[in-house]
């Protein structure tokens, strides 16, 4: 048996088991834990399933959009993770994340290196419908988490309603009637203290 | 605006955020921290990109395997996990899922409802090629967990290397060089004192 592809995908599932101990801003609903790229992935990979009918764009290709969604984090584990309004550390985002892609997609064979890499820039470039509507959910799931720990990451100083409206800008066009409900949580949240005017 | 489907739709997405805090009996690579459901269908999830090449059966349905493995331990959010070598919790295991699958996946807009509970039902029966390479995937992951982890869940006195090579049958048939590599990964396992004979 000609094992080297297979220890090749078998080396790139055992190195991404690191993305479960990569921590973002928010934390896991009815804790204080801080979630990680992995449960993050996978709520997004859900979220795909269920809400794509909200898409200005009809007839995607779903598989792709879970795809990118399950992949669009793991540069995080060599780059870490970079707050949003974290202005100064977005600085060399790109750079960084570009370097960790071609480490870690490197590690599978040849065929899957080139899969990977192409779905990672794709959601990165943010230009076909499939990646504008995984860059929607990308920017709801933490909405929906936030609005359920009382604004847990809302409550930095640098954050306010208007940096988080306009984050959530790419949801206006290519999911309207999620950006209702975006906005009417904001307001919500602004009510109830979550969330700074 | 009609919200109420949307809304049912973001119910189900806030409570499968449990999925979260269900924990496995195996833990992380590198951590003495146990993994949880929604890591593991994340790890699942990717593995169904990789290694769709080894099934048996070619032109499978990719994205109802990456759905079928995404949702196919939400019923552990009522039931809990069950550990597969405990024989006694895995008399009225199969009765307390089917509870928990019609409480959640009834939160859903009936459409969905009823597509969500067809893939938990063809996991579960593990009769189509999907299901069959699905079912695979999940017990060949926690091989690599436990292979990377010095055999954390192995080391409990109620498992031995003929229990987890019969757990494993799945893959002889469906994804004989899966099987391949887990026959080698046992052997080596035994060896290193990971594994009891």
């Amino acid at each position: 048996m000609d094992h080297e592809r297979l220890l090749k995908q078998i080396e790139f599932i055992k190195e991404i088991d690191k993305a479960k101990q990569i921590f973002r801003q928010n934390v896991v609903i009815g804790t204080t834990r801080n979630e990680n790229d992995a449960e993050h992935s996978w709520h997004l990979a859900v979220m795909a399933l269920l809400l794509s009918e909200y898409s200005t764009t009809k007839n995607m290709d779903i598989l792709k959009i879970v795809k990118m969604v399950l992949i669009h984090d793991l540069v995080e584990i060599y780059a870490g993770d970079t707050f949003c309004y974290d202005e100064k550390a977005n600085e060399d985002k790109a750079d960084r994340e570009n370097k960790a892609a071609q480490k870690l997609f490197a590690i599978l064979p040849e065929d899957q290196t080139k899969e990977m890499w192409g779905l990672w820039q794709e959601f990165e470039e943010g230009k076909t419908p499939e990646a504008k509507f995984a860059t929607c959910l990308d920017r709801l799931q933490p909405i929906i988490l936030n609005y359920n720990t009382k604004g847990y990451t809302w409550q930095r100083p640098e954050v306010n309603s208007a940096k988080v409206l306009k984050r959530n800008k790419p949801l206006k066009e290519n999911t309207p009637l999620l950006w209702e409900y975006v906005n009417e949580v904001i307001e919500d949240s602004i009510q109830k203290g979550y969330l700074k005017q």
